[in-house]
C-alpha cells in the first residue's frame, strides 16, 4: 500500500498510536499542538511543527517573501486553536543548490517580518541541500496558562459551534498572507470557557469531524449560514483548506454575550454560529462524514 | 549567486546575523543548539531542529529504520554539545505519494527506537506530500541547567581540545547507526569545567574552525595524534563527516584527572587530546582554515 491510499490522519493515527507518552505529556499526536508539563505550576510549554513544499503549499512562481510569511503562520494558526502564545521558532530550509541566494533573502524577510508580527524569536536554522523541490519546515515552541489550554477534544453535545471570518476562496490569496487568530483566540479564552477548538486549515468538512470525533460527538451543521467569503460557493466552504479560520464549541448559555461583546472587540471580523454538537448515537459511529456529500451527522 | 556558490555558514550567518533577538535568548542561531531563559531559574529551555533529506543524507537504498535512528540521533548529538538533556521530539516527514506505507512504517520504528533510548517523548507529528525526495525534519525540545550549559564560544587560550572516539571512516556504516555522546557530555560537565563544545558532524577540518572563531581564539592540531577509525587515513579523520563525537576545550590543568577518571568511566570509548588553543594573531584573524590544506592556525 502506498502514502496516497491511506489518508494523514489514519497514516499519523497508526504510526503515533502506539508511543510511550511520559505523564508529562498534556496532548500529544492528533491535536494541533503538543502541549506538555514543565516544572512551572502556571504554564503549559506547548509544541508545533508543520511545513510547507513547493508545489503543494505553494506554486513555485509564489513571491518567496509570501512562501516564507506562511511558513511561520501555519503553525501559529495551530498555536491560535490551542490558544496558546508562540514564543521561539527553529527553521530548517531544504533548497536545491541552484536557488537564488536572492530567492532565500526574500524568503526570510517573510519569515523575520512574519515573527516579528506576533513577536516571535527565530532563535536556529538548519539548511540542506536536495535533489527536491524547496521545503521549508518551521517548529514552533510556547507556552499557555494551564487554565486556558484548548483541544479538540472538550466539546460537549448541545454546544454551540462557531467560525470566525469567511470560508471558502483562500486558495487564490489568502493562503499565503493570511493572519492567525491568535488575538481572537486569547480573547476568547480570557474572557469565556471555550470547550473545544482548531483551526481549518483542510475544510470544515475535513475539519470538523476531527473536532467531533475527538470530543466524541456529533453534530450539526446549518449550511445556509455558513460565512462565504465573496465569490465563494457553500462547497468552497465546506471543502476547500487554508481558510485558517477558527472553530470552537461554546456552551449555549454564553450565545448572546459572546456575540455581543465579540462585535465590540473585532468589529472587522465576522463571528458565526454555524451548528451545534450533538449526541452520538450508536448507529452512527463508524459513519463519520469524509467530506460535504455527507456533511451532518447527528444523533 | 546560487546557493551552491556560498557556504552553509556563510548563508545562515547573513541570514540570521541581523535578527532581533529578546534577551531571554542564550545561544541563538550559530550555536548547536538555541538556548532561551524561561521562568525556571535552575535550568535553560534548549531547541534543535535539524533535517536528513534522501540522497544527502542516506541513500535510498538505505534501511528505512536507520534513516529513522540518524534522523532523532543528528539533532540529539546537538544536544551532547550543549551538554543539555532531550525531552520532546517533533517529526515533520516530506515523502512522495508513491511512497510504501511500509517503508514509513519501519521509519517510524527508527525513530522510536532512537527517542526511546534516549527517553524523548515524541509528542507530534506532520505528514506532507512532495514531488521531490523523502525528508525528515526533527526538532527537539528539552533542557539544561544553567550552570552546565556549553555552547563553542567559551574556549580559553592554552585549552587542551579532546575529542571523543575515533575519527574518519563513518561514511560506510557508523553515520546511520552512531549513538550521540549525550551521557559521555552529561559526564564532563558534572565533573570538569568545559570552556567550549561542539559535535563533529562535518569534519575536524571545518568544525574546529567554528569552535574556534566562536571563542576568538586560534588553535594548533597534532595531527599525528588524531584517533583514526580502523582503516581511515589522518586526511579521512579531518575532511569526512558525520563522526558526532565530540570536540571539546578543557583547562590543561584538569588533563591529568579528566584521562584517568574518562578511562574509569567509559573503558571502551577513547578520549584523545588532539592538539590546543592558541591566541589569534592579528595576522591571522581572516586566514581561517577551511579544509586540511591551512590545517593549523596560532598565534
Amino acid at each position: 500500500m502506498k502514502l496516497r491510499e491511506i489518508g494523514e490522519d489514519q497514516l499519523l493515527g497508526q504510526l503515533l498510536s502506539d508511543l510511550p507518552l511520559a505523564k508529562a505529556v498534556v496532548h500529544g499526536p492528533g491535536d494541533d499542538c503538543a502541549v506538555v508539563k514543565t516544572r512551572n505550576r502556571r504554564n503549559f510549554l506547548v509544541l508545533k511543527t508543520d511545513c510547507v513544499v513547493a508545489g503543494v503549499h505553494f506554486l513555485t512562481t509564489a513571491n518567496a517573501r509570501d512562501v516564507g510569511w506562511k511558513a511561520i503562520m501555519r503553525p501559529l494558526s495551530d498555536f491560535a486553536a490551542t490558544s496558546a502564545l508562540p514564543q521561539f521558532a527553529l527553521i530548517t530550509l531544504i533548497a536545491p543548490e541552484q536557488t537564488k541566494v536572492e530567492w532565500v533573502e526574500k524568503l526570510y524577510r517573510g519569515l523575520r517580518r512574519a515573527a516579528k508580527r506576533f513577536k516571535v524569536n527565530i532563535v536556529g536554522g538548519e539548511t540542506s541541500s536536495t535533489p527536491g523541490p524547496v521545503a521549508i519546515s518551521v517548529s514552533v515552541v510556547g507556552f499557555v496558562e494551564r487554565d486556558r489550554c484548548v483541544s479538540r477534544g472538550g466539546g460537549k453535545v448541545g454546544d454551540d459551534l462557531f467560525v470566525t471570518g469567511r470560508l471558502g476562496g483562500a486558495m487564490k490569496q489568502k493562503h499565503l498572507q493570511f493572519v492567525p487568530r491568535i488575538a481572537e483566540s486569547r480573547w476568547l479564552t480570557n474572557n469565556f470557557s471555550i470547550h473545544a477548538m482548531m483551526d481549518l486549515s483542510d475544510g470544515l468538512g475535513a475539519d470538523l469531524p476531527r473536532l467531533a470525533v475527538a470530543s466524541r460527538v456529533g453534530f450539526t451543521v446549518e449550511t445556509e449560514n455558513l460565512p462565504l467569503t465573496r465569490g465563494a460557493k457553500i462547497e468552497d466552504a465546506i471543502s476547500k483548506g487554508e481558510d485558517y479560520e477558527l472553530l470552537f464549541a461554546i456552551s449555549p448559555r454564553d450565545r448572546t454575550r459572546l456575540e455581543r461583546e465579540w462585535r465590540k472587540k473585532f468589529q472587522k471580523l465576522p463571528l458565526t454560529r454555524i451548528g451545534s454538537l450533538s449526541q452520538l448515537s450508536t448507529k452512527n459511529k463508524q459513519l463519520l462524514p469524509r467530506g460535504y456529500v455527507h456533511f451532518q451527522q447527528s444523533g
